[in-house]
């Protein structure tokens, strides 16, 4: 049985939302928890639940790294954290993945210090499936890395090219390059030079790709420094909720118009439902030795249940090992 | 009476839109208009229309540079385009302002090499304004400079700062540098060394802000470099459509949901009128010594109509002197 550790302590609604996304996690999954964190805290929680005996550990970590903390101090810093804790039982071989809604910074710094980096890769990416019009899409990276050379952007493509062919049995998936225009004489040297490493992959690699193209669904995996792919992925989520609230007032500025909505109510709420990340579960950290599923701060009991599903897939379609036989391939 | 060239043929939707938007313009601005392209073209677009005699000429242009030509070579090779042969318009004094919808790069190179650039600003920056839940901020440089320097950004950031304090009488406007958190420690050296100049600039700087900044409308100038800002603008306006297209498809599944939509219409269309690009006119080119007007190469009339209006409004609040002034108090 998959055992996955779940971080107690991070994101902006723990415990409480963790703990509940973890008991729901083991009642669907079929997988074991250890939760790491404060012992007492973490229990008053789990007493709100009934579940399957010895399903649910804890392991106890006394600190909690903030989600503000700067990464690598609070790795040097805080040994006991829920973070370094959880990390350290996967290098134990206690469990096989990990789940943090905290510090991502913190997390992609314990990962990488801790468990090292897959063979043949230089540097860990933090993959993201976003929405599109048709299905979703995949982005790597937004923000592990802010200042990657090409060769790290090729092992990116390779990575996501196995994550999307073994969880999702994508076979080649088209992957782009993120680029300010479709030519290929646009862009920086970097992205020229990332983009002649591509084109000779043996990936199915179709070229550059704009921002627009992140939510068309024309491209299966888009990668890009973990600068830019963090801006945009901020820049959505930001305004996905600004029009939510401009529609809401609009929408809700007289009776007659509430009526209407009222009647549009269960649409809505699917349309929400479609456009929410955290559908979605969390982003896999590819890269690291090890299964690390990062979940967005704000993760509610469903996001967390959701990121601990992504954490399963990734360990029983055995996704670093393809990751390392593919790598192989190329070099 | 100020003159403003707009370049009929540039455009998804030209020419007709285009000089629909300028015979509008016209009507309701008190300026004349100078329209460059195939004068027969032109002539049979205005024919549709009445307005002022004398209000609108043609300068005749043979060549049209395409939305996806290169930048560079087309500025070379098709000395008679209505791009090029608008910007010599500027050049001769024979008007005040320039408005295309046309090939984003065509404009930025043939208004860079025929006009130069201001006095103390070494590249010029695409603005754009962006409606966020306050009000609007403006984002400096979407595009036309992919490979910055710290100093650009810096003057990015006076050339927006005179803008808003001259056409929007915003007193001290706040200035973020766009990052990946908020910690001053953040980002790549290129974002520390910006960092650090406009720091020490005078200007009322606030620090890192990160993409989720853009809508929040917490800071009114976010500075970046081109790429990212590009990206960032491209990414905005497909999430943005494909909310739109998942809303309506939720909205219109059965006749009791079109019913309630039937009864919101007005709502939902002040809705998209909201959050609409081609409300909020063209992106001015900053720092050519000009007064360059860029608008969206899908630009229907209202934009066209309202990019012209900015460009009226940044020769009579003389944007450019002011920057002028701004950037020699900095050096």
């Amino acid at each position: 049985m998959t055992t996955i550790v779940v971080d107690a302590m991070g994101g902006d609604f723990a415990p409480r939302e963790i703990v509940k996304g973890a008991v729901s996690a083991v009642k669907d999954f079929g997988i074991r928890v250890i939760l790491t964190g404060q012992k007492q805290t973490i229990e008053s929680e789990l007493k709100r639940y009934s579940f399957g005996s010895g399903k649910i550990t804890i392991v106890e970590a006394s600190e909690i790294v903030a989600m503000d903390e700067p990464a690598a101090t609070s790795v040097r810093k805080k040994k006991d954290s829920s973070i370094s804790v959880g990390i350290n039982l996967l290098k134990e071989n206690k469990a096989q993945a990990f789940f943090s809604a905290g510090n991502t910074g913190a997390v992609v710094c314990a990962a990488t210090l801790k468990l090292g980096l897959l063979e043949g890769i230089e540097r860990p990416g933090i993959s993201v499936l976003t929405p599109t019009l048709k299905d979703f899409s995949l982005v790597i990276d937004v923000g592990a890395n802010i200042d990657p050379k090409p060769v790290h952007i090729l092992q990116y493509a390779v990575m996501a090219n196995s994550y999307l062919e073994y969880v999702f049995n994508k076979k080649s998936p088209t992957i782009g390059i993120l680029n300010i225009g479709t030519e290929s004489s646009k862009g920086t040297d970097f992205i020229k030079e990332s983009f002649l490493l591509l084109e000779k992959s043996g990936l199915n690699f179709i070229g550059n790709v704009e921002g627009k193209d992140i939510f068309s669904g024309n491209t299966d995996i888009i990668v890009c420094d973990g600068f830019v792919g963090n801006v945009a992925l901020k820049v959505s989520e930001s305004l996905a909720e600004m029009l939510f609230v401009f529609l809401k007032r609009e929408l809700m500025s007289n009776w007659f118009n509430k009526l209407a909505v009222l009647m549009l109510k269960s649409s809505l709420k699917r349309f929400k439902r479609n456009v929410d990340y955290s559908e979605y579960g969390g982003a896999p950290l590819l890269g690291v030795n090890g299964a690390v599923i990062i979940g967005h701060g704000r993760s509610s009991a469903k996001a967390v249940k959701n990121g601990i599903r992504v954490a399963k897939e990734e360990v029983e379609r055995s996704v670093n090992e393809h990751i390392v036989e593919s790598i192989r391939k190329i070099k």
